[in-house]
Order: structure tokens, then C-alpha cells, then sequence
């Protein structure tokens, strides 16, 4: 069985030591090994990207940006196999593995816009013959820690934006799933990439730790759940990093009593369970106002949730797969119980699907639970499964105080015809990213992804505009030149 | 002998009617045919390009775009076969064709951002209530009319972006040089432009009036020399069209006494002579501060011009190529004989230049006129060829008015190490280009090219962020709601 | 009796030759005279403004700014006399002629901003070791010529930013009220302005003539009737000239079923109503969807019209007041009448309102017509009276294709509480400001304004970012720095 | 003597508790009393702040903007008074109080602008019938602490773009000298701010902490030395505000060979003992490269400092003023001490000036030291006094490897006429405000203010385009509007 390595300086390094298993969700058999790397294995690729920026740095945008579109092609040209890849590891079915990238790809052509994005301001005159402007220049050697939910999109999140900056970059992806995130990285490397701008390490906190407090690392983006990223954030900054830590969420989509209710579940369907709800931007809560509302939505989607398949990667028939590990299974299971226990409503329970010819697979299927309450368990805490909760509310204000009340502020939405309610509600919710009937308001990639309250430690969003500004730092130049120079004197060379 | 048709609503469009010869400058020799479109001819591409319209607008700019990333990708694929089309009837060597694709590729990676380019201005509370937002829309059928001398790239100046800002496209290309044009045309279609979305008509003045005076065409964008271009402004200006047309130029370099000469002899080579000086920011005069400057840069001159190489596009080793007709060879030396007549020094003749096995190619050499003076015809007019004038001047100042005398304003050179001539210089001089220590200053993609004085008629400039404007019209939406809606009326849905 | 003369070069200038009256509207009377500028008074006006420019073109933008910040304050502390300056020779009533002036002062402020305005775009490395970076520097001497009906706001749409832009300018108002005009401009000049950077010229067509054709005149703003209006831009245009001009408007609201009638009708009657209905962006014609909304709205609109109080300008309690001539008067009241003759249903009939104590005043009262169809001249054409037109539909899209169809295209409204009706419209009609549920969607002055179809003939619309662009020229600088120089000779001073 | 209190929810708050004395430097006398505000008290602000937070949030911009016209105009009536208070109490000659106050006027002129600065992007079409669009929206309670070098500028660095974005704001002054900074407080309250908007607590440790820690708080500035700005910037970021912490910085000025020795002297003479050199930006190392050079320059700077008068505040004929504290007045000397000690030349020496009538003031003189290296204690620490140090290098690399080797890298300047080695020198050097020929290169309002390496902490800078970034959280609205709503079934409405 292979073990996975890491690619430092360049090359395929299959480093020693510690190592750990990685599963097939789909069939809970072991599928290979990732080697951990130690504090060395990281520091040496932290000191190949350190070797590699000045001459990276120097390299104009525009060729830099050359290379982000060869890698796009690679990425199109090598689709297939890394959904794959994705399937095998992290479970998602072939379709959903495909968006995941084509999401990651649009990350991708927005760093070929480089060149136009890390335009400074000039300003002429802003005294008497002195002129002004400002440098977005590269911070050095920037480092990712990504999750297991998108081995393939949260990364194209980072790097390619802060290469084509002209930073160098160290990632060290999540230890569940880190095949199609290596061969993705090949793939820049293929695609020009000198050695060294990129490097990949697999492993766990010692690699982490070593991350966050070498000095010579400029910068961490990291994302993951929120305890994680807090103590990331914190260690990143009181070592003098900058740093952005994207956390876990609990959104809401708030069903208004005018909302077309066959577009509410035909859309909300997929939001809640695609992926096995394995997304921060899942939507796990739909709060419905008044009953009407909510006898309709519950009623629709308890018809709709009959046709949902949960089953293994490979088959592109089914809707949606299991989940990353067995202990993850059990937690998912563990918050279903809870709901019941504390009184809400299993209007659909997938707690034990039959899965043909893959029984040892990680599944819990589509589960709906109506009549939950803003004090149970399964309401405060983000399940990461397959579980969409149904809370009933009075009026809009009401739904919207839910919102605000919660410790997250990653997505949200509202299901309305009306123009009025939306503004209302995008105007004023506590949310950094908001649908108008649009349950997973992921932002285009030429926007920003944020959310806020504690789903997001740091002042810049990921990727989009606040990523230039996050992997950049701002330099102002003042100049004025002293008259009485080479054009005065040449007015004396003409020998009359 | 081939006869080369049209491309009009995705499919090759043999045309019939009035034909041309396509000469290969290199032999002197007839190498083709060219359709000569009429009237009703035009009119078909019009009507394609109006069909095409309404599903191109609505189609999501990324959308757009992804066709530019894969239009990118076939015209590097393609390069060399691109290259020898362009020189075998423009006459231009295949490295300076390879450098002209590459410029042109340059704006479709330009385009391929549009999604960025074409974001409007959001205002939330422009009163109590009331949002406001800008957007760019697309103005419906679009034009160009394009010259011999950039067959490739000035089309990619235009198309690229009006189209992926929503555009349909009608092209006239030269009918000098078009089967380069064509087959980019076409490989554009293979990238998957829907049918309609770019026509390309070839013809000469009654195609050109046709898309003139037909009230679909929207915009008309044309490069070609300024009694055209005026022209061409003025009736585009009054049948309601947007319009902006590039003219010609005589651009100067300022040689200063502090110049480091050899630099400036070896970039001043490339830039007077490159492309046989047929370019409209080719470098045609060079204005030495001080005779103890000019005498440097005239004999250094002289020398590097003893290995500069004429003759025919296929062979890498030589320089520049032919003038494209017999009649604009003949032009070129009669601007030459008048140089003499009038009194300059010719310096380096390249009047009667010997390329063997190519006797009856359109070819002038390399040729260097010293003091020259502003009366002379050499000096007043364009000449489009491989002359490079020396004017001897006695201050920076008396060199800046000559400059600035001139009708032309496209771009324009100083060579300097200092700081402040060169702020001085690139401050006041009435020139749209400016190099410091840069001869030909053609701005890079994400810039915008435009020249001052009757070098350009429009208020916009060509490709880069100006492109976005001249290809959108501005749409300003101010949104209020009214209050009590479903918002308030939902309070009361609660059964209690 | 006074004769108001010009302002140039930083003083009153009483003029000598043709007069014109000046009539106070409220009574009928005259109210005083104004000299008309022959071409040698206009040529010592530009003439000034072209000897102010070096020395303002080089003062620096901040500094430009700071006196527009005391202008702001000049025209706040001496509002209530321009407005009844404004008000005595146009007729609009006191609060009206605020808002009027309000709306200009906004514009002063947007110039405020220029510094940050003015920012060109830097590019470091667009090459090795080359960077390019724009400049927007000011076109030299402008010209604005302005319409009656606003003559405090639409000059000061103008002259502020291209003033701010570091242009000079002469300005050519309506000879109708020039009063408040010059009164207004010479707080500019009180607020800092050297001599010559800002001229008035009163006059006629000799005047305007003779900026047309000044080849020192870099550009023109106009705003009028469309006829005038393409005229100047024509004129302008084959001049050389840069050139925008606004022309006339037919603004139409659709009022949809699902609107709230109340609304509809408070905010329709300032709308058609405001001003006599004197503004290019007048909301003149209703559409109502349906004959249930059709019927509601001609039903609560005649009831609200009982209380419209037409009157002197100087009467506060007024809703509108006189016409600007007695001629105009007559071709207002001329429009109602072919309504009638045509066939439409005069249902509240202003053609002879009882205005006690102003019985010669050119008075029309709030007019309302409905079931008028687009054959009708009081339809086709821009009646800039207080006329409001009520035209019947069956479908949405029926009401765009009447909107589409208009020759004009300035502004439009919908009203309806569905965002889906509301994006529709916006997206897809033919007019450049759309208001949604705002019937009178003037920009506010951060945003620019833009009419579309025969409502603007130019590139760029007026005011805001726009503005700026008019009032500037692009130059583009690429700059690179020969190596060799002071830093490595100076590596040889240290004695060691 | 009086006891300056707080500016609490509009209203002056006279405090109880402890208080502490402030002095006049000038004198060395005590000046008044400082009320020293308790927990209980900042709560309260907080409090006051929070209850203003709502309305202020939704004033539209524009609105908020026109109090910053108004504040602007107060400050410029008031300006001389202001310097006095400044004076007084800091001990800064009024001509630099009334260039302080000048600097922070232009922060107001900034605000002023923020309607514009606002602005969202706006995307049409980010998926089929989807648009998306970002906001800018305040965070809510913002606090700034500031320190006593710059009681006016630095303070309007910061609440009036925070202000201006629409948050509240708690401000705690420097107790040194907080008189002119609550003056010009209650000019903002005039001005038009509602209660509560801003409010300004004096105060030490214990009202920083309450700030620090409350969780109404959103955010905190905070401008001082580096060892605080890192501990505020860690506590903080740790109970999850947003932060930027300026800190301290010894900015260094190449003297290269071609510079003008005589422009050399006159610039860095104001920007060495300007305010005492008690400027974050203060000049205080100057690098001469080769000793030709060094030689001039100490030479030339020797003969200009004979005439440098220090004194007290109110005379305008002084150049600078006392120092804040006989404390630091010592803390300057022993600096001087050690530099002697350790073996540098004290050219001109500053330590026991004679200041006539003022013997108790807490002067030093302006002095110079020739032959300073990288080891002494004079060159490793923030002098923050009228001391100006001389290295001698041999290259101009080692002149940038002294200043990146520097902890600090706030500002930095180059002398030359060379654009070669400007360029080279700008792109390379690790500070983040670089001058050219500028050795004070603050940058002006539209631009941002923000040093690199331990000079700040955080990721944008003050003051700017990023101070509106620092005020303003990103939303992201994804927006799509279900079909088959009013706008269809409006067309059954037509009653045929």
C-alpha cells in the first residue's frame, strides 16, 4: 500500500517517521498511508520557498499570471481523475467532486487577473512636483492549513492567488484526504511553477505548530472548525503573522410565508445534504414563519427526501455519500439522538441507511427534524452531516433574532418574492454572506468569502479582492526631484 | 489560386462579386484572392451578429470568458502557423509576427477577466431607503475596421473584449493581409463562440460604409492613418454611433546628454526599424540634445546599423521584412529622395538594398538621415517605413515644442538618467504614450493605448480598462422599497 | 432697469451691444435685461481662461479641492438669496429652487473629492524591471453651455469637477435667468478662484457659435433639447472637440398591479408635477398594467390633484409655479388640446388656472390625461409642462416595448413590490436611469447621469466618476531605468 | 486649576476619581489637572456609543459626510486657538501645531469623501438570473487611543473616517496633553454628531483595559510605541476585535554621491528636529555613502544647525520646542551620553541649551552625531528627541542592509537625482512609506499610513483607502429572484 509524501523544493520527497491511515469513506477499508512530516521535513520547505522568492518576487505579474493559466488548462485536462481522487478519500459522489473543483478552477483564472488586481494608486501632485503611489508588494513565504471538506477547492482558494502575488507557499493539507490535493499541486508544478514556490507537507499539529511559529513564514490562511482556528489565529498573530482563520457555521434560510415553496425545497435540498452536509456553507437550519409555512415546507420536503441516495462515490447516480470517518458517523448519529431525546420531531431519520454492497461504508442518510428549539443541543452545535433542521417562528423579526443570536455568521438566506423583506433582511442580518433566495451564497470567485461573528478570525476575507490585499503588503512612495538637473545644464550644451 | 471568403454567422461565407489580389511582399508576387464584400454581403453579417445578441448579453460574463481562456489556449497552439500566415502577406519576419501574436494574446488574457472588469459601483443609503448601483451593459452590434500592418493584433485589441462584455462583433480587416485574421477568427469559433457572436467581412470602402451607416452597428472602432480616421469618426459621430478611431503618428525620442548611448542605439534599432518602421509607434526621430550627443548617436548609430539585417519573413535570421505594396516602397524612398533634395544627410542609404532571391520584394533598407529640420517633408509627414530622422537641438525645452508642434501625439521617447527630466519630460509633454528611457511605450494589455492630437478621435482609448468603457454603456438603477409588506404581515402568521 | 453683463477673468464685465429681456414669469413682466456676448467678448474669454490654465493645470489637485470646500460653504450661507434669484426669473417656488440648489451643492462636494478622484493606476513590472502607471491630467480651456430650467444645478454639474480636474472654463448659461448663474459663479470666485479660471459669457447663438469653434476650446458639456443637442455634438465633434450633450426625456412609470396605489400617486405628483414639470427627468407618462391599477390610480391621482397649488414663485405654500415664457405657455397649453382633439380623456384640465393677483403670469395648471395612446402628438413629443399622462396596457412587457420603442431615453420607473418584475425591468429596459419605485431616479451626484437613445449623444455621461473622465485625458507613462548608474559607481567610493 | 473631564454622550462629564497633572513643557510648570476616568466611567461611553450605534449606523453617508464639512470648517475657524492648547501643553512652536492640525484637517476632508469611499462592487450576472454585489457595512463601538506627540493629528487620523462609515467611537486621549484633543471633540459635536457618536474618555491603564476588553468594542486603534502597540494589539486580537497598533521606528536617509548637498541639509534639518524629533516619521539617521559625501554633509549640516532656535512654544520665531517630560528630556540626554561614551562624535551638542526665561523648560538642543555604528545604544532604540545620527557606509547596499536589519520600518528616504537607484531603492527597501528626495514621506490623506516590521501590527493601515477597510466589514449578497412572480401574471390582468 503506497504512502503518501510531500513535495518540497519541486520534487516528490517521500520523508520518514510517523505515518497515518487514510480511509475510503465509502467502504471504511484503509486506502493507503500520508506520511506526518517532523519540524525538519516542514522547515525544509519552508526554506526552499524561502530560496525561491526573491527570483519569484522579481518575476513581472503578468508571467507569473502565464503560469495560473496553464495550470487552469492542466486542471480541465486532469478533471476526471482528480474527482476521482476526491471520491475515493473524502467520499463525495463524482458530480460533487466536479463542482468542487470547477469552483477551485474559478479561483484559479481569478489569479490570472493578477496583473490588473495588484494595480497601487498614483496620485500626481499631492504637493508641488511630488507625486504619490502605492505598492501592493509580495509578503515572502505564506503558508495554508486546509480541512478535509474540499482537498481540492480550499486550497485552490490560497495558493494560486498568493503565488501569483509573488509569494512563495507552504501547504499542509488535511491529513483525511491529501492525495488530489498533492497531484493538484503537481499539476501547478507542471505547469511551470519553478521549485520551490510551492511546497506540500502532509502531517498533523507538529507540522502545524512548526507553521505557526517560524519566522520566516509571513503569513497563514487556515481554515477548519472555530476552536482550531481561534488558537491558530491567536498563535499566528502574537508571533508578529499576519493571519486569516476561517471557522464552522450554522446557517439559516428564513422560509417566508410568500415563498415559492417548490423552488424552497427543490433548492434547500441540495444545500442541506449535498456533500453529506460536510460544507460550512451547509444550510442545516431552515427557520419557516408561521405554521402555514412550515406545515408546507415540512410536508414537500418530507416527498422530496424520499428520492435522496446516499451511497458510495463512484456511482454518479446517487446524491450524496458518506461521511469522512466512522467516528464523524457516530457524532452525526450521536446529535440525531439528542434532537429526539430533547423533543424535536425525526420527520425523517437516516440514522441507519441501507447502503447496498458497501455496509461498512460511513453513512448517515438524509435526516429532517421539525419543531427544533433554540436550546437543544443539535441546534447549537454545527453537525457537519446530513441533518437539516426545521425551527418555527412567529414572525420575521423573530427568525432573524435566531440568526443574530447565534455564535456563527458564515451564510444565510431568505426565501421571499418580496423586495422589501430581502433588503430588510440582507441589510441588517449579523451574517457575512447572505442569499437572497439563494440557500448557499458562496460569493462568485471574484468576490470575497467571509463570514463573521466567530466564523472568521482576521480583517480580510479568503480569496477574491480581499485575497490580493491579504497576501500584499502596502508600500507608499513619495518622490520629488530636485530642480536644476541635466535639463538645466543641457540647455548649455549647443555650441552656438 | 484560393479566393478568400467571409465568416459570418459561424460558418465560411464564400462571398461572390468583386475580388482582389493578396500580394506576398517578400516575392513581390501574387499569392491569393480577397472578396471584396457588398453591400448585402455586409448587411447578412449584421443581421447574424443582431440574432446572436440577445442569448450573448444574457449569457454570465465568466461564461464569456471561459471561451477567451480557451480562445488563448488555440492561438498559442496555433502560434506558428498564425506567424507564417502574417508573414507571408504583411512580409514581416516570424519572430516580429510571433511578437505581434503575443501582444495580441495579451487581450484575450485581458478579456478573460472581464468578470472583474465589468463590476458597477454599489451605494448603499443613497437616501433613507434607497440604494443605487451602476451597471455596464453591452451596446448590441459592434464594429472594427482594422489595418494591414497588425493583422493579428489590432482585431485583438477589439474583439476579445467587446464580446466578452456582451457584444456582438462585425470585423473588416485589411484587405491587404486577412487570411491571418480570418483563421484567428475562426479559431475563436472553435472555442466556442456561438454562431453570430463574430463576423468577419472582408472588403474595402463599400463594406466599410455599410457598417457605417447601418443603424444595428452600435460602435465602430477603427485603426488606420488620420485623414481616415477622421473621417471615419465624423460619420460614424452623426449616424449616432459610439466611435473611437486611431490615426497616425511621428513619434520622437529625446536623446539627452546624460543618456548611456549604447543603450539607446540598441533599443532605438528595434524601434525605428522593427516591422520595417510599419508600426504607428514605430520610433521615427530621434532628437539629440547637443551636437556632442547627436554626433555620438549618429556614428554609433551607423555602426550598429552595418549588421542590420533586410529580406525575406520566412528566413529567423533577418530583421525586418518588406514594405507591404510595391507602391509604399516606392513612397518610402521618394520621402527619402526629398530628405536629400531638401538637404539632410543621408547617412545610411537603404534605398536600393540587394536581397538575393528576392529581387522583386517590396524591400527599403535600413536608412539614418541626420539633421534634418521641422520644414521637411521627410519630417512632416508618416512615413511607415525604415527611416529614422536625427534632429539636433540645443536645450530638453527646444526638443519638448518640437514634439509638441507636431500634429500627431501617439508616443513619444526621453533618454535620461535623471529623475527629474524625466518627471518633467512625461508631465507636460501633449503626447498620449510616454516612455522614459523606452522607445516604443506601448502600453502592456491591462493599460490602455491611446495617443493625443489627431492621433486618436474619441474620448476612450483602446483595449485595457478603456475598452470596458468604450464597449458598455453606463446604467444607473436607484431602488427604493415600500414599507409594509410581507415583512409586517408576516408578524400576524403566528397561531398562537 | 439692470443689464447683467459677463464675468471674465475674474471680473464683472458689463459688455456692450445686443440685449435680451429677462421676464419674471410669476407676473409677466420684465424684469430686467442681458447682454448678449458677440464673438470678440467670448474670444476674451476664452483667451482669459487659456491664460489661467498653465498655473492652474500645476496647482496640485488638494490644493484645487480646498477651494471647492469654501465654495460649498459660500453657496449653503447664501442659499435663500440664489434661490429667489432662481425663483424670480425661472418661477419655480422658493423650496423647489432649494432642492435645485441642494442637488448642486452636491456636485461641489463630489469635486471636493477629486485628490482621490484623480488616482491613476500603477503597475509595478510590466516587464523586468519596467513599470507603467496612468495619469489623468486636465484637457485645458471647457466650455458648458446650460438650460433654463435649472440654472444653479446643471452649470454646477459642470464647472466644479472640470474645474477641480485642473480644466479652466468658460461657461455660456441660459439667457433666460442668467441671474442666479453669475450670482453663483462669483461665489466661486470669492471662495479662491485666481482670475480666468472660471468665465461666464451671456449670450445667444453668436456665443455659442464661437465656443464651438475656438480651436482653443478643448470640450463642450451641454444640456438641452435634443435637437440642439445633436446639433453642438456635431458640430463639436468634427471640430475636434471633445463633446457630450444632454437632450430631451419622455420618462414613463409602470405601475403594476401589485403596487401600493398611495405611494404611487404621493410620489407620482411631485414628480409630474415639481417644477411645472420643467426637468429632463419629469416622470410625464404613466403606464398603468391592467385597467384595475389603470382605473385606481386616474381615480386617486384627480383627488390628489384637488389640492395642487399652482402660484408665485415667492409663496412657499405653492407646489409649482409659472412656465419660463408665455410662448412656452401657449405650446403647453397646445399639447393638452391636441390630447382632447385626438381623443384622450382630459380628466383634470389645467389649461386655465385662476391664479389671483398674478393674472399675467404663464400659468398652467396640474394637468392629468388619461387613456392616451402613442399616436398622439401630446405622447410623441416632450411637453415640459405640468402634464401628466396616463397610458393603459395589458402586460409588463407590453409597457417596456412602449418604453423601448420612445425615441428618448433618459429616465423610467417601475412600481411594484416584486423583485423579480423589479430586476426584469432594470435589466432589460432601453433607458439609462431606472428607478424602482423612485419615479425621479436622478443619480445622486456620486453617480453619474445618463440618458440613453437620442437623451445623450456622447461617451460618457455627466457628473460624478463619469466626469471626470470627460474632463481628463489619459497618458500613459512606461518607465524604465538603465542600469549601471550611481548605485554601482558608488560601491567604489568607500576608502577603504 | 482646572480638571479636564470627559466628553460623554454629548455632554461635558467632569469624572471623580483620581486625576493627574499635566504640564507646560515650555515652563516646566504644572499646567492643570487630568481626571483619570474609572472602569464604571469608559463603560459608560461604551454604553453611550452603543445606544447611538443604531440611528447612526442607518444616517445615509451623504449625511454623515456633511457633518464632516461642517467639523472641517469648525476647525479651520478655530485653528489658532487649537494650536495654542496644542502648544501648552505638548510644547510644539504654534507654526508646527498649526501644521499638525493641518494634516488632520485633511483626515476630515478625507471623511468627507465617504460616500464615494463606500462604494460596493455590484455583478450582473454571476450565474444565469443571479446577481451578487458586496457591502461595506460598520462594525459599531470602535475605540482609539492615542498618544501625546500628536494630540490633534492623530486622533482625526481616526474617528472621523470611523465615524464617517457610520460606527460610534470611544477615543482616550494622551493624558500628557489631552486639552486641544477634547477641544476639538466638542467641534465634532457642534458640528452636528448626535450624542454618543463620539465621545472621549481621559484616562490611563485602566480605562485602555476596559476598552480592550469589553465586548461591545469592535475594534481598536492605537498609535505609540511598539512594546505597548504589541501588547494592545495581542489582548486585542485575543478577545476577537479587529486591531491595528502602531508602533515605533528610527527612519533612516540615504545620502547618496549625486545628491544636492544643499537640498540634503535644508530638508533633513526640518524633518530631524521638527516637534523635537518627537515624530513617529522624524528623520534621525542619516546614512552618508562614502565620505566625501559624509564629509559635506556633516560640514554643511553643522553650519546649518547654528542658526536652529530652540524655545519656548509661543514664539513663532523658534524652530522647535521642549520635549514632553523632564523625564524624557533626561532619557534624550542619556541617549547623547552613550553615544559619547561609545565612541561617536558629537558634532553638535544639544544637552544643556540656554533658553532664556524659560530656564525650567525641558529643552534639548538640536544635535548632531557623526560616526554612529550599528552596536550603540543611540542607533538600536527610538531616541524620540532632537538627535540626528550619522553612519558612514561605503554602498549603497550597505546602506539598505543597515536599514532592513533595523526592528523598525516605518519610513525611509533616499537622496539622489539618480531614477536608477530611486527605483531600485523603493522597490527593495523593507519600510513601508519610502521617500525620494523626501525625507519626511508621509503620505497624504488619500493615500495610507503604515510602516512595516515591528513598526505596526496588524494587517491595513491607518488613515486612507485602508482606514475604511479598517472600519467597515465586507457582506456578500448573492441575490436570484424566483420567476413566474407578478411580472406573468400581470399579463392576464388586461380585461380584452
Amino acid at each position: 500500500m503506497p504512502t503518501l509524501g510531500h513535495l518540497i523544493n519541486g520534487t516528490r520527497h517521500d520523508g520518514k517517521g510517523r505515518t497515518q491511515d487514510i480511509f475510503n469513506p465509502s467502504t471504511g477499508e484503509v486506502a493507503g498511508q500520508v506520511r506526518l512530516a517532523d519540524k525538519a521535513t516542514v522547515e525544509e520547505a519552508i526554506a526552499a520557498a524561502q530560496a525561491a522568492y526573491p527570483a519569484w518576487r522579481n518575476t513581472p505579474p503578468a508571467k507569473r499570471a502565464r503560469i495560473m493559466y496553464r495550470f487552469k488548462h492542466l486542471l480541465e485536462q486532469h478533471a476526471e481523475e482528480i474527482a476521482r481522487l476526491i471520491g475515493q478519500e473524502h467520499g463525495k459522489i463524482c458530480h460533487d467532486a466536479m463542482g468542487e473543483l470547477q469552483r477551485g478552477i474559478e479561483n484559479v483564472e481569478y489569479a490570472c487577473g493578477v496583473p490588473e488586481l495588484l494595480k497601487g494608486e498614483y496620485s500626481k501632485n499631492t504637493g508641488p512636483g511630488i507625486d504619490s503611489w502605492s505598492e501592493f508588494q509580495p509578503l515572502g513565504v505564506v503558508a495554508g492549513i486546509t480541512p478535509f471538506n474540499f482537498p481540492a477547492m480550499v486550497p485552490l482558494w490560497m495558493y494560486p492567488m498568493a503565488i501569483a502575488c509573488g509569494n512563495t507557499f507552504v501547504l499542509k493539507p488535511s491529513e483525511r484526504d491529501p492525495t488530489s490535493t498533492l497531484y493538484i499541486a503537481e499539476l501547478a508544478q507542471e505547469a511551470g511553477l519553478p521549485p520551490g514556490v510551492l511546497n506540500v507537507v502532509n502531517g498533523d499539529k507538529e507540522a502545524v505548530d512548526t507553521l505557526l511559529d517560524d519566522p520566516r513564514v509571513q503569513a497563514v490562511s487556515f481554515v477548519g472548525s472555530t476552536p482550531i482556528a481561534e488558537t491558530i489565529y491567536t498563535r499566528a498573530s502574537s508571533n508578529g503573522k499576519r493571519c486569516q482563520a476561517l471557522g464552522g457555521a450554522k446557517n439559516h434560510a428564513i422560509v417566508m410565508p410568500d415563498a415559492d415553496m417548490d423552488y424552497v425545497v427543490n433548492s434547500l435540498t441540495g444545500a442541506a445534504f449535498g456533500s453529506s452536509g460536510e460544507r460550512c456553507m451547509a444550510l442545516s437550519v431552515a427557520v419557516a414563519v408561521g405554521d402555514t409555512a412550515a406545515n408546507a415546507l415540512v410536508d414537500k420536503m418530507k416527498t422530496q427526501m424520499e428520492t435522496l441516495k446516499v451511497g458510495v462515490f463512484s456511482d454518479e447516480a446517487n446524491d450524496f455519500g458518506p461521511l469522512i470517518t466512522g467516528a464523524h458517523r457516530d457524532k452525526v448519529v450521536g446529535f440525531i439522538d439528542s434532537a429526539e431525546t430533547q423533543g424535536a420531531d425525526i420527520v425523517v431519520d437516516g440514522r441507519r441507511p441501507r447502503v447496498e454492497g458497501a455496509e461498512n461504508g460511513f453513512f448517515v442518510g438524509g435526516t429532517l427534524i421539525d419543531r427544533v428549539t433554540p436550546e437543544m443541543t443539535c441546534y447549537r452545535e454545527e453537525i457537519f452531516g446530513p441533518v437539516l433542521l426545521v425551527v418555527r417562528v412567529g414572525s420575521m423579526d423573530e427568525a432573524m433574532q435566531l440568526i443574530d443570536d447565534h455564535e456563527y455568521g458564515n451564510g444565510t438566506c431568505i426565501y421571499t418574492r418580496d423586495g422589501e423583506a430581502a433588503r430588510y433582511f440582507s441589510d441588517n442580518i449579523q451574517v457575512g454572506m447572505v442569499g437572497i433566495n439563494v440557500p448557499l451564497p458562496v460569493p462568485v470567485s471574484y468576490h470575497s468569502f467571509g463570514g463573521w461573528k466567530r466564523s472568521l478570525f482576521g480583517d480580510l476575507s479568503a480569496y477574491g479582492p480581499d485575497a490580493v490585499r491579504f497576501y500584499t503588503r502596502r508600500k507608499t512612495i513619495t518622490q520629488r526631484w530636485p530642480s536644476a538637473g541635466v535639463r538645466e545644464s543641457a540647455q548649455f550644451s549647443f555650441p552656438s
